[in-house]
This record gives structure tokens, C-alpha cells and sequence, in this order.
């Protein structure tokens, strides 16, 4: 299994924080030691950080730790392998292009028989079923609108279908973002908190490190965190529903 | 205009040394300070950094410079912008999937009119005239070819032909790579050297770094460096003629 990460946020805002707590798990506070990925837009571009050794001990994660890199959208994985092996190709986040956008994912769970879907447009380039899920969502999209469609609601939808067919064949939490939005489907294991003025005081869970948001942010930030367990005491995570589908932008839920 | 590197080995080599006489010129002996950004294949799997910052100034740089990362094939840019704002999106190497590879394109010149060349797969991320041109070729291969051809001569040929369409339109100094070979295309400047044994010792034109390559490597190593202008002094670098196009597989050229 593996370990989600996302922030959707209205400002720019450095995930520092969060990502030290999940980057624990990749090794020392958990076991989730073949491999991490995260990924920061800025506008439509967006910046990747990949690597298939342990995210406690990794050169890169320490990198990034130390590099203050603000996005609106963030998306991380700490990968624990059970299908594919251990290498830069299998990491997480899976990005691929689509209507000039940039899509990326994140997965964590099992897909039974999940490569005998047929793919058209997109393949894998790894060997994991996380990326031939994703490589078959994308066609999938691309298939049934010719372009972004006019309706937002409308692609939402689809997705939430996309991903309800998919759960079937076993667990499917998973992060996914055009730049634009960011969609989390709870398949066992997603909760999340959303930040904003009266800021507090946090604590991580898995290091001894304490943040006052109120020293870190001015009153009219928004922001959303999501993650497979808590990263966090002395706050209130929303453990999101098996089968929840949410949408969110600029650090704001729209709702199932 | 911009300045490329790219490197060809039969070996994980390591490109630091030719990357800190790049990174010069980003600001310092050069005038690219617009963006830069470094690919490094690893099996089918490409670790990309990208920044919209100066390279002689950059911490993502730095980070790069202080990390050993040996690859086969790596593919470096700086940029002087000239069309398309100073944004990731707009930094190469830009990177698009095909047939389950991932395809990376770094450029340098300007092509007139070609973002009228129609698209119909790939779209362009930022607004460059370069990602137009790559998701245009992407566009070509894909449909002339429906899978990996079996003989990769006919790819070759293929490109070679797209490469002297678009000359016609400026110029168009690229490297383009699958994962597998390194395709390399001269409009008007680039040169390469291939260092193989016994090495000698070699001095950066742009910083006071000597390195002795006969520490650095076994007998067999056989290292290909392509790059606009040569990067060393000491050494015979050889510059490929106006319209020249060669592929390097294992740092050997495959002739034109």
C-alpha cells in the first residue's frame, strides 16, 4: 500500500510542513520505503520531484524539505510496491498531457485484472496497475469529450463514474489534478482538513515538529489538505466516506 | 536563443561536470537567463527538473550540481526567451508519451509560422513555438507509425525528414530522445565529442573546473557530449554540419 498527499489552496502556499510529516512514513515512522513523488504546479506548468529510494533517507526529499516551493495544487505519494517493481518508471505521480493540461495522479490501493482494460491513446510507460488506471481514465476522458467541456459538472461526473467502476475491482483512493482542480476519490482510506482564519497551532504526528499557521499565513488564506491517515494532532481531519468523491478548488470543497 | 546539452553513454555517467559549464552561461558567462532545465533517464523512467529562474543563480541548480545522478542519456537547456514568457510551462525540456515512452525535446532557434501547423493528438502546455514544433513531430510519428517500427532505421529517416520540414521555417537546433537513443539535429550550431579510452584531462571554457576523465571512468566507457557551443578546452570537438542529423545510441553515433 502507499500513502496520499494533496493541497489545493487560493494562495500559493509552501506544503513544508505536511510533506515532513508524510515523508516519515517512507521509512521510518512507516513502511513505505520503495519510492516517493511530488508534484507543484505553477500556472499550467507543473514541477516533479521523482525518486525510487526511501523518502526518510532520500537526497531529493531532503531537497525539496529545504526548497521553498509554493503552488496552489500539490500532489505526493510514498509508494510501498506490491505490484511493479522498485524503479524510477513505477513512481508516482504518473503525469500525462491532456487538452494542453497537464494531469497528474496519485494512487494508493489494489486493482484486480485492472490491465486487461484496453488502452487506445495513453500507455504506461511503468508496469504498475496505478498507471494503467490512470492511462484508461485519461482515454476514457478524451473519448467522451472532444475538448474541456463547457460544463465543469460535467467532467466531474464523469470522473466519479470513472472511478466507481474502477473501485470494483478492489481499492482505489486516489488524487488526481489538471492544474486547475484537484479530485480525490476514497476508495478505504482519505481524510482531510481545510485551513482558514481563526489560524491555530499544529503538531505532526509523525515528527517533532509544530507549526503556528497564524505566523504563516495572512486572513484570507484557504487550505486544503488531504491525506491518506491524518498528518496531524490538535486538529479535526474529515475522514472522507468509502465511495466519496470530492472536487476541489482553491482550497474549496464542491461538495460530492 | 538558448544553449543545449545533451550526453549519450553505454555507461550511467554522470554529466556534473559538463552541467556546471552549462549553467554558466545562465546568467553568468551567458546571456540565458530565462529558464533552465535538465532530464535524466533512468531506465524507461525520466527524472526532469525544470526552473523558470536563472541557471547561475538557481537553487534548483545547485541541487542538480551537488548530486551525483549518473544517467545514459541526459538532455539539458538554457533559455534566452524569445517567444513564449518566462514560465515553467514554457521551460524544455518539454516531455510527451508516445508508444509507451517518454519523449523528451529540448530546442533552440525560432521557427516561423509553425504554431499553425495543425495539432491533433499532442497540445502544447505553455506557448513556446519549441512545444508546438515537438507536439507537431509527436503528432507525425504517431500516425505515420502505429506502434515502434521494427526497423528503427524507418523512424530515423522519418524524423530526419520532419527535422529539414521545420528547418525550412527558421532554425531548429533540437535534441529529442525516447529513452533508447538520442536524437540529435543541427540547423546551425551544435557540436559533439565522444570521449573514450584512454581519456585525458579536460579544462570548462566557462568555469575554472579541470577534470581528468581517466579517474572518472573504466576503459570500456564510451561518453558522448552534444552541445551548441563546445564546453571544454583541450579537447576536438566536432561540429556537425547545417542540416546534419545523427542518432547516438550507447555515446556511438550512428552516422548520418
Amino acid at each position: 500500500m502507499c500513502e496520499l498527499l494533496g493541497m489545493s489552496a487560493n494562495v500559493p502556499t509552501d506544503i513544508r510542513f505536511s510533506f515532513t510529516g508524510l515523508m516519515q512514513r517512507g521509512g521510518r515512522t512507516g513502511p513505505h520505503r520503495d519510492g516517493w513523488g511530488i508534484g507543484f504546479y505553477e500556472g499550467r506548468g507543473c514541477r516533479l520531484f521523482h525518486d525510487p529510494n526511501a523518502s526518510a533517507e532520500s537526497h531529493v526529499a531532503r531537497l525539496v524539505q529545504s526548497y521553498e516551493i509554493k503552488s496552489k495544487i500539490i500532489i505526493s505519494h510514498i509508494r510501498k510496491a506490491n505490484r511493479g517493481r522498485v524503479c524510477l518508471e513505477n513512481t508516482h505521480p504518473f503525469v500525462r498531457e491532456l487538452w494542453g493540461y497537464s494531469w497528474t495522479f496519485v494512487h494508493n490501493g489494489q486493482l484486480k485484472g485492472v490491465k486487461k482494460l484496453p488502452l487506445s491513446f495513453y500507455r504506461p510507460i511503468g508496469t504498475t496497475d496505478s498507471e494503467h488506471a490512470f492511462c484508461w481514465m485519461l482515454d476514457q476522458i478524451r473519448e467522451r469529450f472532444g475538448n474541456v467541456p463547457r460544463r465543469a459538472g460535467a467532467l466531474w461526473d464523469f470522473i466519479y463514474q470513472l472511478a466507481s467502476k474502477l473501485r470494483e475491482r478492489g481499492s482505489f483512493n486516489f488524487l488526481l489534478s489538471d492544474s486547475k482542480h484537484l479530485y480525490a476519490h476514497c476508495s478505504t482510506n482519505l481524510s482531510f482538513i481545510t485551513r482558514r482564519a481563526p489560524f491555530g497551532r499544529a503538531r505532526l504526528i509523525d515528527a517533532e515538529v509544530v507549526i503556528d499557521f497564524e505566523k504563516e499565513t495572512t486572513p484570507k488564506d484557504i487550505v486544503t489538505v488531504i491525506a491518506s491517515r491524518p498528518l496531524t494532532h490538535d486538529e479535526e481531519w474529515i475522514k472522507m466516506k468509502r465511495g466519496a468523491f470530492d472536487v476541489f478548488i482553491d482550497g474549496i470543497s464542491m461538495g460530492e
